[in-house]
């Protein structure tokens, strides 16, 4: 029933205008048919997906401040970044864990993957666990700067509820990370 | 502490470039001076920012299935939509609940706000709790196709398990709605 209501809905492409190629996203505009035979525009920013890890540190979660330019202003996240080329998820984030903090782990678990903004994008991000790490040098790309913080969960529900924590990856990990101490799982 | 480390890594505007202004979104590529007095680029995605609404019904939640284009395929999703020009977020949570899902609510409560995909777009959503329902007709806009369903957090969280379930504030919402009746707090 599920995959009927996906095709039920379908909106079929008829056109689509290349508007920009760029570094990190690429936008176009497609011109659509609706289910009941009328026509829409879409707006669609593609983007090579990301990922993001909640990574625990003697019971505390580390996170990075940076600057983020399309806010104007620093965020709290957790570690995160784009899929390199033909890269898997769980590479990419052993990848990104180490060149944002440091921290190596062996054994990432997933946690889930999710759109971050259906109605006009594509970016997917797969979120890990990483347990267990070992300390070593973070290696950033020449672009990045970044503070690493660590928090508790008593810590990272205060900032949420603040307004100091206002990154969805983060705030998802976060309620992850609760329902996983008071639970033992995470789904 | 954390504004002046909000300071240091400030990203200086040097040039915008308008590329696109668009219905829905618009996009401009900034020049920025980095805090080591390097060069860069940033691409920039303008959203108006958007609300999304847990709803609980009969001691379940709302959602609905809509094609997403950028996707290419549907979604199951919390109830939201975009921020009307000067519309406060609990306003334009109220509407679009009753818009997308016939269900009216007089009494809101916030449950946290977030930033989607704070790498390369300022989009804001603002999560709310809504009890108490009454059923009303839905009224959708006039270029959206939608299915209701209910959900028991059982199902829910099976859906996020499989994969049935794949977008950030829906997922965001889930976690909430557990930690909510495990401790009747939001926070």
């Amino acid at each position: 029933m599920y995959a009927e209501q996906n095709q039920a809905y379908k909106e079929e492409t008829m056109e689509i205008e290349r508007i920009y190629e760029g570094k990190v996203i690429s936008l176009q505009k497609d011109k659509v048919t609706l289910p009941d035979g009328n026509t829409a525009f879409r707006e669609v920013v593609k983007h090579p997906g990301a990922v993001a890890v909640l990574a625990i540190w003697q019971n505390q979660m580390v996170v990075v401040e940076q600057y983020r330019k399309a806010l104007e202003r620093s965020l709290i996240e957790i570690p995160a970044g784009k899929l390199d080329p033909g890269e898997q998820p769980m590479d990419a984030a052993m990848r990104e864990l180490k060149e944002e903090t440091g921290f190596e782990c062996k054994e990432l678990r997933p946690i889930c993957s999710f759109y971050t903004s259906p109605g006009f994008a594509d970016e997917i991000i797969h979120l890990f666990l990483a347990e267990q790490l070992t300390q070593g040098e973070s290696r950033l790309d020449e672009d990045e700067f970044l503070n690493k913080q660590f928090l508790t969960l008593e810590q990272a529900k205060a900032y949420v509820a603040e307004g100091k924590i206002r990154d969805a990856k983060t705030i998802t990990a976060i309620y992850a990370w609760e329902l996983y101490q008071k639970t033992g799982r995470m789904d």
